[in-house]
């Protein structure tokens, strides 16, 4: 029998069907497309293609934009936003409008095609994480910029478009949607309780212990109470902190290991899937303190959205949250 | 240039790329699967296998679950929601969960393997418009189920699962949250200007005719001001009518010429896309009356949604709606 249910941070309702037929296709991910790895501009030695960097790991006093870095940022080739755009004026009676401002930048994880999360070391990731928040820290210094968004996509089925290990920075003039949704309910929370609504949610997680994949003192893993795709799992700091590039070293550090150690558990467990992976961090505003938590979210991309699911919003999972964090625990 | 715009009607906000390259790949659907139709369900002369109608257009006097129908509704074999379902206890402290409670039916809307919307008569389509409308009116009786949609998937890449054509309705114990969220702004607009929000953004789309597709005296089809997709078609009624299931004959009828127009359209512009359709029709519940506009929307599935664009909630679309609309008018 189907359950629905509704996640605490997003308000998003999910119907649970345990009891439909799990046909092998719906969790088999389609192998990753050829790419001709002579040909990626994200290569070491292809800096001229990937474009100029923004920020890079270099150890051995190596000169911008040649090799010898370990991770490098550019501006996306082809940037949703761009901060060179004018936010202009917003209203024009029902249709509302800006220019495109933002940014939009591409962190290159590795110097090497063929480096995955599964197989680089904890450091390796630590400064992908590094890479991450300086470059938030220093967007968020323009006063125009207010919310930031950190993408990985693993796989084309996750929609990547290289093959070599890279992630996204997107950053808004406002929040967006799903930030905004989820600032909202925070901020109805702490009206009424004055607790961070995933301070709680973590309490009664921890309390629970039913959907726990892994947890240390500093960071806490889990299946959320209400999955969109079966095996989506949660990397949560168990401070409360509204920013990302607020994160202490240590605190990275310790993200990347449960990162790593992640990955490589759904690739025991579901073959390497396709993932994607997303920094929810709190906007750049006061009201935003208290009521927003950060962390990232980890979507395995086994199967297509249904029409049924994107028409609705209402999500469609066979697989209950409880058995998935059981069996990545087991992996 | 890209420009940032948010939808009246759902508040969505959507960035528009014209300036982006447009790759083939991006706008070239990928081939449909090849189905053995001997083994197809929905055919006529396998009713037993598609199961027991709940609904068939039959014209001579053929019996019920035999062949002689023109459209058949069925229950969904894997239904994410049953009306045998028990709503339960609603709160769990943070975690709210119910029983699966719903219902999800098939409408097959042709005895035909071959057939599409491009190629049925108008009045084909009209009765599966009839069967939709049918089917809602004998499910809103029972008072648990509040909030109905409409699904129709063509093409794998659009979620399908089966070729032959058919549609699919959803009934929740709530407003999913698609609806939800349009209501809220459509009852907001009403509180604050006594009018209906999409008979608003039709008057000022008709005045300003820049993305209208097709127009007569009882229906407006459009591009939305800001479509998540490339090609994104509003099919909406003139008059003021929250509930699709309350349409006359007559309307329904006019509807299935433009929809059978629309999908012709698409299909010379865009080389016959995948695609979703959508029907929006208010919940049960007098607040809804004034505030919700029953419409259709048809998405073409060109591409994947990308990792940003899901993890932000901010749909990235290289096409302006007034480009898509002037195309779609001269196909």
């Amino acid at each position: 029998m189907s359950e629905l249910r509704r996640d605490p941070i997003s308000g998003r309702w999910v119907i649970l069907t345990p009891d439909h037929s799990r046909r092998p296709a719906d969790f088999t991910p389609p192998a990753a497309p050829i790419v001709d790895a002579s040909a990626c501009p994200f290569c070491e030695g292809r800096e001229a293609i990937a474009g100029d960097e923004l920020l890079a790991w270099r150890t051995n006093n190596s000169q911008p934009n040649t090799p010898g870095w370990q991770v490098r940022v550019v501006p996306n080739r082809e940037p949703a936003l761009r901060v060179e755009g004018d936010l202009g004026q917003a209203s024009d009676g029902l249709f509302q409008r800006h220019g495109g401002l933002g940014a939009h930048e591409v962190i290159i994880e590795s110097p090497r095609h063929t480096d995955s999360w599964s197989t680089m070391s904890e450091e390796a990731i630590g400064r992908v994480l590094w890479a991450w928040r300086v470059r938030i820290e220093d967007l968020q210094r323009d006063f125009r910029l207010r919310s930031f968004v950190i993408v990985k996509n693993h796989g084309a089925a996750a929609g990547a478009r290289q093959d070599h290990a890279h992630s996204q920075l997107v950053a808004y003039p406002f929040p967006p949607s799903v930030i905004e949704s989820e600032l909202a309910r925070g901020m109805q929370h702490f009206a009424a309780t004055q607790k961070c609504l995933f301070c709680d949610v973590i309490r009664e997680e921890a309390a629970l212990n039913q959907r726990v994949i892994a947890a240390d003192e500093q960071v806490i893993v889990l299946a959320p109470f209400a999955p969109r795709v079966p095996f989506e799992t949660w990397v949560v700091p168990r401070e409360h902190a509204p920013h990302f590039h607020s994160a202490s070293e240590g605190l990275l550090q310790a993200v990347a290991k449960h990162l790593r150690d992640l990955i490589r558990r759904l690739d025991a467990a579901l073959l390497k899937p396709p993932f994607n992976l997303w920094v929810h961090t709190a906007p750049i505003s006061d009201a935003a303190r208290e009521a927003f938590h950060w962390h990232i979210e980890v979507l395995p991309r086994l199967r297509p959205v249904s029409g049924v699911e994107w028409g609705s919003g209402v999500r469609v999972n066979p697989i209950p949250p409880e058995e998935a964090a059981q069996v990545l625990r087991d992996s």
